[in-house]
């Protein structure tokens, strides 16, 4: 690599489906390539929500950035956080020292957006990252321990309640998995109450759940839920949210554990660019995913808003991060070979949400599914996109052994603890 | 259950070996038992090394006590803290409430001893719970990244040299684990660093390490440690610790990583008692393990001295609690329907201790065994006790994974994280 110096240098920042399929791309190129990640883990974040519902265990979905890019001998992997974009000199700042760019690809994905009201994310976390599902996680599982310990029947009531605030995909796998939590993993693991009487709330605010997919589809996924105990309220829009409620206007849900799968925002570096960005912060990119007058630089997945192929945002999704990626990858060498860039299309291979054991949505094409044989073909996706052999057969036994007695693997609280005992 | 509140009432502290076996000895007897922890699982220390160095997931080792107790239907678990104590008059203080019992088990385990120097503890975290393990899994991965993007030479030696303070059975342990993971399993993941030139020292302040087992094994264990490049030091006191150094009288070492496993103390539950403890605070037991003038109250498993079969206290192993945790239970049982308690006596069969890839030492009666042949057995007799079929699955497959692929399945860095990326 003695001539390496001397060969342009791509910098990738964030290590999500959109940066690593571009540094994938880019391997074994002409091309020196730093890929930027505060974490040391590519996470699978589709399956996130089953970390959360303690069906999967962390490494079971996150694989080491370094290993899955070990013979890509052309890619850097460091762990930092980028602080600061200064496109008009090709530098970041990042939270020590800083580094140069030819070309910047900028895949740093989003977070959760609480519409202004930034103290609800105490109360009501969401889920983005290992961190996030762990607390979720120990949130759940120590409603149920401290509803055993408690004696005043309102309280108990208020610990047994779930809120899932957000009817998105995410929002309806989280209500999903609550509920075949409440009713079958634990339901003879306690002595004092009876977690099959659990109540679990679905709110959104829009007139169905779903909304993205086809309302025959919505109509089955609400059915399904409602079969597994779950409460689903459309047009529910939350106007408070506080350590021991949710509120509805003037109505009142007494519970411990909110969820929020309402919104995202893209990660707050976008700000940093001076680009221009949608209300979601993110950045409005031209057509071949370059940001506007800086025809270096790039931003792709959660980060993007492409409006040049439907008139509005493509949606958030592994596989649109991920086709970007790949093109990405392309128009920087085309760009570095002084050659045309080409515009971006996304080719839509359907979307899909799974609701619990055997039942799921999916739209594939003109296609529409549900039940079991669309939960066959979600099971099916979700394993091939898997990074790795050995994840792959990791879930797949965890799934299968889930399948088999009911249970689920990971039901561990871990976190700060006190007494002394 | 109409009956249960006429049975008397046995309190179990404690969800480790002691406490679960005496629990599932007293499954479906004539009693009411409450088992009280901090924790909603049982943990198998004796494999958490692997935790720490990123071989096993939390799951893969630990089993939530109500699945472990579901069909003890006369066993209710509690998430609780235990504050004190009062064997007066028979009453626990918890962290909220308090419980009443007709007999009690206490077997809260041990923490850590830092002689005197509790502000070490920061510095040199030890390992006994799960959070130890990720927090010490987080501290050497970040120790790479670290070095990978530093750019002073010292500073980048001293974040690639590793210090493991005691030389028995657990520090030997993470030591050897430690050599493994620089020599094979990221040797080829960084492009700036080596990380095959990592330093891991392992102090140990007496004459040789593995001090409890004949001196023929410790030298095989030295070999087997120097052979994937430890470097082992006896008669080495740690006199100062500091963030960036391990001091041994006025010699340095510099260093960014330092893990404590010199020393244990039992729970500090153990000095509520107003009963007799020897200097590791461990309660001086009866020879039917009950507390002196308390016959109704029971210590067992790293929380006692039982001083009554060697006149030195059994060694704080697995087997020990588990042979107490059976005994007791029996004497409790004989102790509630008026019969004489009997005196309790450990069965060693024998102990053992693993240093890496295919090598480890053994004891068995007078059969001292070293290398592949005490591995195996050290592997057999791990996978043996691992509660439940499901982790014992998961170990095997891992450690296959591992053996095959000189790979390692959990090399997730989780915890808090900063920057904007």
């Amino acid at each position: 690599m003695t001539r390496a110096a001397a060969l342009p240098h791509v910098v990738i920042v964030g290590g999500g489906f959109g940066g690593l399929y571009a540094a994938r791309a880019l391997a074994g190129r002409p091309v020196r390539v730093t890929l930027l990640d505060r974490r040391n883990h590519h996470l699978f974040q589709p399956l996130l929500y089953q970390v959360a519902t303690a069906a999967l265990n962390p490494s079971d979905i996150a694989a080491p950035l370094r290993s899955v890019l070990r013979k890509a001998a052309n890619v850097t992997v460091l762990l930092a956080g980028v602080e600061q974009v200064q496109l008009a000199n090709h530098r970041l700042a990042l939270d020590r020292g800083e580094i140069g760019y030819d070309a910047l690809v900028l895949a740093a994905g989003a977070g959760h957006a609480y519409f202004g009201h930034d103290d609800w994310e105490v109360l009501a976390p969401g889920l983005k990252t290992l961190e996030d599902a762990l607390e979720i996680r120990r949130r759940v599982l120590l409603a149920y321990e401290a509803a055993e310990r408690e004696q005043d029947g309102a309280e108990q009531r208020a610990l047994l309640t779930f809120v899932v605030i957000g009817g998105g995909p995410t929002g309806v796998e989280l209500a999903g998995a609550l509920g075949e939590i409440s009713r079958q993993t634990i339901a003879r693991d306690f002595r004092l109450i009876d977690p099959t009487k659990a109540r679990i709330i679905l709110l959104e605010g829009g007139p169905r759940i779903l909304g993205t997919f086809p309302e025959s589809l919505s109509r089955r996924a609400e059915d399904a839920l409602r079969r597994i105990g779950v409460e689903v309220r459309t047009a529910a829009i939350v106007t408070r949210v506080t350590p021991d409620a949710v509120w509805l206007g003037g109505e009142q849900i007494r519970c411990r554990t909110v969820l929020w799968a309402a919104g995202v925002a893209a990660a707050p570096l976008a700000r940093t660019l001076g680009a221009p960005l949608d209300r979601a912060g993110r950045v409005l990119v031209e057509p071949d995913l370059s940001i506007p007058g800086h025809p270096e630089a790039f931003a792709i997945g959660d980060m993007c808003a492409f409006l040049h192929q439907t008139g509005t945002p493509l949606p958030g999704l592994a596989p649109v991060a991920i086709q970007q990626g790949r093109a990405v990858a392309d128009n920087v060498l085309r760009r570095l070979s002084g050659r045309p860039t080409r515009p971006f299309r996304y080719r839509d291979k359907g979307s899909m949400a799974t609701i619990g054991r055997a039942a799921a949505v999916a739209v594939v094409g003109r296609l529409k599914l549900s039940g079991l044989i669309a939960w066959l073909a979600w099971l099916l996706v979700h394993i091939m996109f898997l990074i790795g052999f050995r994840n792959r057969f990791l879930v797949l036994f965890e799934w299968a052994w889930a399948y088999i007695t009911w249970q689920r693997g990971a039901r561990l609280i871990t976190g700060p603890w006190k007494g002394r005992g």
